[in-house]
């Protein structure tokens, strides 16, 4: 793997062309791709470029509806329930968390679940969104099952992507994780330079605990984050959006083979119309600022959730985003 | 230790008793003792009568007001935030869900954030609390810090307490979790019997991880469940419960040497008034029956948060409620 740099607007442009001939409108291609562009830009290489060809495969296979937009299934002043018709994820998840945000400027809290919607991609990008906005931002997905159940031989659960948002003027606080201690996405990276997991990461054949990613990522059977708790949490997040939505669970959602027709809440508090502005900032800085000084064993560092991502997003603006080289190369065949 | 068998009634009627002789109205008294007579009824032990006599303790210090009742600070229709005035935090809380249950009959969505309350012992009761009226029940509170941050050589964060609970016919689903991997009290009977814990459960004083109880008891230095990711979530539950309630933070909260003044937030939803009757409970039956039909490794068993909680309390119910035998003896001497 070797790395090029390229300029946010370069990558933005390209996928936004791509999408284009793939049907999408110009508005929803030029979104669209800011999206996935946003990734690479935060350092979030997983879920960017890297993902851009088989979100164009999924296109193809009629998986992904290019333009169908959600619609209103129901509301009820605080709470609405979208159908997002199969469309594109990134799209819907934004769109649903707009609203959310909308709801909560009137409310106070805005709640969102969004059924039949397909993969948002980075799972961050939705958390930003809100904190950008000046909102607390709470949003979760279910999956397709990829992690066991505590005790479990086969994957059961999903590893369903929970993001919890908390606007800040000296930086945002945005936790994005998945309920698997470490992401398939670094379990590969750990095969392809032949290392093993820092930590246990996962089950071999014989349901021992282990760092070797191999059987792992054969099996898909992951290690759920804090071992029966991330498993319990997993269980909790999937009921929650199949029931809050009234869409698939994880179990439902691979019946083809493809993870499609995944199920999403997003829910927003607004600090302003919650009557939290005289204290919000400072309550923030200060639990911040009691962890950063937190005494640290040698060579360690406290970091809070998201601590990175503004550093890396304006090293990344000033000199080029990393990209792939040879998925860069694929990615613009497509504009041939 | 050995224990005896109490029938739930005379536990409940004994702690009673003794709250009146602390000052408690009769009323308070009755729901205060049947909430920690709750918890070793569903075989909770660690936050039921084992925790009894230091309550006391707190009432005695000054630092639980047997007869404050909370008082609101402000209301926004789907939200209201509410002053525990240093009361008893097990009605304290009881009384915030019961508030949020309220709102989201009339809204959907109910949430109650209460600052300046004391520790609600046994954190389950609030979730079976909202799943006995039908609704989804979210609730989570700071604690002081006893849980050392990623990287960190002293305890920063709190173990925070979070419970998921969804009701169900055939069973609700109960998640009661603190962010660490494991309780200090399951530390504390790992020593006893002289056993280590069956997973590395926090750090010694290098920084290793460590299945040895004593440097983590001695230092609380505890694993957040879920490593960096426990510690993530252990740090915006603090971030939500101080900023929703304008209460106190971890770090604030054991100014005093006790841990007194904690943040709690509670949330619910409404499955009849979100329009969810016609698949809630089928949604929640299938996933449920998805989980108990994974494949297992050779002699485990999958459970849902909660399964056996159930079975527990009819089994205690029957039988008597196992208490220990030395503690029961002393909180009985209060009667005398």
């Amino acid at each position: 793997m070797s790395d090029i740099l390229i300029p946010f607007s370069e990558i933005h442009q390209n996928l936004a062309a791509i999408l284009k001939t793939y049907g999408f409108s110009s508005d929803r291609a030029d979104v669209c791709a800011k999206l996935f562009a946003k990734a690479d830009l935060d350092g979030v290489r997983s879920h960017g470029v890297n993902k851009f060809l088989k979100f164009l495969e999924f296109i193809r296979k009629g998986n992904v509806k290019p333009n169908n937009e959600p619609i209103l299934e129901s509301s009820l002043g605080v709470f609405e329930r979208w159908d997002g018709l199969l469309g594109v994820g990134n799209l819907n998840a934004e769109f649903a968390m707009s609203r959310a945000i909308k709801i909560s400027e009137q409310f106070g809290i805005g709640c969102v679940a969004l059924k039949n919607t397909n993969h948002w991609m980075r799972a961050g990008n939705f958390g930003w969104q809100a904190v950008d906005s000046g909102k607390i931002g709470i949003c979760f997905t279910n999956t397709k099952p990829n992690m066991p159940a505590w005790g479990g031989s086969e994957p059961t659960l999903g590893n369903n992507p929970l993001v919890i948002a908390i606007p800040r003027k000296n930086g945002p606080v945005v936790l994005d994780m998945a309920m698997s201690q470490f992401a398939y996405g670094k379990l590969e990276n750990y095969v392809r330079s032949n290392k093993k997991a820092p930590f246990p990461a996962g089950f071999d054949e014989e349901g021992n605990l282990t760092k070797d990613p191999e059987p792992i990522l054969k099996n898909e059977m992951a290690l759920p984050a804090g071992m029966w708790k991330g498993a319990g949490l997993s269980l909790v997040l999937n009921m929650l959006a199949a029931t809050l939505s009234g869409g698939d669970s994880t179990h439902q959602v691979n019946t083809s083979g493809s993870e499609i027709g995944v199920s999403q809440v997003f829910l927003c508090f607004d600090p302003v119309k919650l009557g939290m502005e005289s204290w919000f900032d400072q309550k923030c800085d200060d639990i911040i600022e009691n962890l950063k000084n937190s005494k640290v064993f040698e060579g360690q560092k406290v970091l809070y959730p998201g601590e990175n991502i503004l550093n890396t997003r304006s090293k990344n603006r000033i000199q080029g985003v990393p990209v792939d080289k040879k998925v860069w190369g694929k990615i613009l065949k497509e504009l041939e």
